[in-house]
């Protein structure tokens, strides 16, 4: 299985296709424009692939970057071309929704290093005409949001009104506040953290190593080969995918649960249904993901310690920062428990920050972001509309009425699928 | 790498000849005397294989059978012929130990399945002369408890004065309490419950996936290859590794300190300390323990569910029960937290039982049951102590002087090694 290229399921081919060739919107930068990266190369040429909604005001002012998490991508409110699904935040961003498309311009760029159109390892190096794969630079936070940087000038905009996002979109609003706090009025960090901790890099590396082990990674130029690590990257995306939801919402959703049996096989079958549900997200994340990005992304997360470069003082990557912040943690998010978002919260107050902080209680664990969790919403639209005030960004032309599902849109609620945006 | 005969380390060339003739006492069970197996099966011939430590008292009532976890065996208190590291708890069992050897007579055995001795997939099948592989019979907790009494009873000993092992050797305790009441006068359930969770479960299937990808894994007929999945195996004891340890353990131990180097290396070497402690426990891991084994042991773990045949009413399990019960559980063990812990006392609260329990602060997670653990040890040689009394088990000879560290015996806490227990 997965052993020659015509084994691919069209899902995959249809992905490796939008590596160069994105089915959004793309930025080109050219040899003149080249990236300067934290690891010390130059990047170029590279691009970036984004997606918009809603519309840019006539001052600019109105622009709102949403960050994507570890395999997500710029679909955050419109259907991905690859697995045909809608896009992975409708519910957070849309007509009415909290980042409100009827009010705002919304930007959503896949990350560099990812494999959805902007730059990433399996990007054909123009150098060599052949996929990066491994010879690609590493990538980090900080590196990704100068690739946004760059996209946001290259549209005219001087000032985002926010960036927004969770996880390690998260970890690009805080990098973003901190490296260009005169660009970003505000900032929305959700379930993240201002360092990767060392239980997470454990797990990424758990991940890595599965992924490294199988022999149709080829040293990672299994492109080149016409093969593909699907065994080792399933391996690696079910046991980050534990870490997704809480004990809680495991116990709730599978508990002891047989898969369509009656009893035990008294075998190595997925007996039980948490089994199934695992071996499914494994094997649908290899069709819809590159490997070698898998990689890169997950490296980037554990090099991410925005303290470090402040002589490990966090308060002051925000020093005299104007920014105003919203800081969200869930209540069963192990992987990015409350205490990191605390950590960001003391140190904002100690940079006398205009910071406001919420623990939302919700069983899901690290998956809430991504869900429909009301209290998120009501949040973050509480936020951005203040802010909006302040910033003197008009609302919508016509009001709509107070709730986080406006009656036009019933049905969005029902076809979010999970998953898609970490 | 692992892929013929001759790569293989000496470690895991002693670890193969101990599987059919172990180094250990072993009790063989021959056609006449078949083992029953939950899964249906009869077993025969078998064996098991043993350790003990201090002598059987005249009326054979001083007897504790010490039960190991998932990649334990039964060298509790003496050196590990393979590793040649001392036994896996010599902080709990010895001469003035808390299972103190001077006063009981300690039995610890292999589990079934296992891969010391015991009968087990890298057994030599008699009825082929080939190892059994996954031809093996699946194993349970249960399967894994009638060995045991078949072997007590081939003792000669009726009654055991106390059964004690923490996590996959609780749930044995508490099978032995549950199947055999009249059996065993004390047990000492630790860092354990009466079935494994949903995340439990999960976390196990991330590692048989990760063994059965391995294409060295040869669907489980390794050793006749000549092959081993030591790659696939190693990520398997990687992702387990990190659930035995707490987040703030990790975070104290490792950090995000990095290894043997000034600054990150912009690759996927192992930059962190966490990820070079996980690499080496996951190649150590490899030479010692069998693949197979690995999937049946985890799997005997995953069917645990001692309120099941109960009609889902853990209370029933124990209905009647004379049998004094000592539960201890850790705060921040999060693979048998504290609440698994509670539905046992609750369970036996039910069933009137006669139960102590308590929850031992510690930061080490689910470690801490094989760690230098004051409180452990207290609450243990205590519990012991009294239900020694209560069963006119005489004191040693000579008393020792209070406390777990006995002056005779100060170098052992020093070599006590981590993680050959479970």
């Amino acid at each position: 299985m997965g052993s020659a290229a015509d084994d691919f399921d069209e899902t995959e081919r249809r992905r490796r296709r939008e590596a160069d060739r994105p089915s959004s919107l793309v930025a080109r930068f050219g040899d003149d424009q080249p990236l300067r990266l934290d690891g010390g190369a130059l990047l170029s040429p590279w691009q970036i692939a984004y997606t918009t909604v809603g519309k840019l005001n006539a001052d600019r002012s109105n622009a709102v970057l949403v960050c994507h998490a570890l395999t997500g991508d710029q679909y955050v409110a419109s259907p991905n071309p690859v697995t045909g699904k809608p896009g992975w935040w409708g519910l957070m961003v849309g007509p009415g929704r909290p980042v409100d498309t009827d009010r705002f311009f919304v930007i959503c760029a896949n990350v560099l290093g990812g494999c959805m159109g902007t730059t990433g390892p399996a990007s054909t190096d123009p150098a060599t005409g052949r996929p990066y794969g491994v010879d690609l630079p590493l990538i980090t936070i900080p590196d990704m949001v100068r690739a946004q940087a760059a996209l946001v000038e290259s549209l005219g905009i001087d000032t985002l009104f926010a960036v927004v996002g969770g996880s390690m979109g998260g970890m690009q609003v805080l990098e973003w506040a901190a490296a260009y706090p005169e660009r970003v009025f505000a900032a929305v960090p959700i379930a993240t953290g201002a360092r990767h901790s060392s239980q997470n890099i454990a797990f990424h590396e758990v991940g890595r190593q599965a992924v490294m082990a199988d022999p149709d990674w080829c040293r990672g130029a299994y492109l080149e080969a016409g093969r593909s690590p699907r065994k080792g990257l399933a391996v690696a995306r079910m046991a980050a995918h534990i870490t997704y939801m809480s004990g809680q919402s495991l116990h709730a959703k599978f508990g002891r649960n047989l898969q369509d049996r009656e009893r035990v096989t008294f075998g190595f079958e997925a007996d039980f249904q948490i089994e199934s549900y695992l071996r499914h997200q494994g094997m649908s994340f290899v069709d819809r993901f590159d490997a070698n990005s898998y990689l890169y992304v997950t490296r980037a997360m554990d090099y991410f310690d925005l303290a470090a470069p402040h002589g490990g003082v966090l308060a002051h990557a925000f020093a005299g920062t104007r920014t105003r912040f919203c800081v969200a943690s869930f209540t069963t998010d192990w992987l990015f428990p409350t205490t990191e978002s605390k950590a960001v919260v003391h140190a904002l107050n100690a940079a006398g920050a205009n910071v406001s902080f919420v623990e939302i209680a919700s069983d899901r664990g690290h998956d809430a972001f991504l869900l429909d969790e009301p209290e998120l919403f009501a949040t973050v639209r509480g936020f951005l509309t203040g802010a909006a005030r302040a910033r003197g960004i008009e609302g919508p032309a016509a009001p709509r009425i107070a709730g986080d599902a406006p009656p036009t849109q019933p049905a969005v609620k029902a076809v979010v699928q999970r998953g898609g945006g970490r």
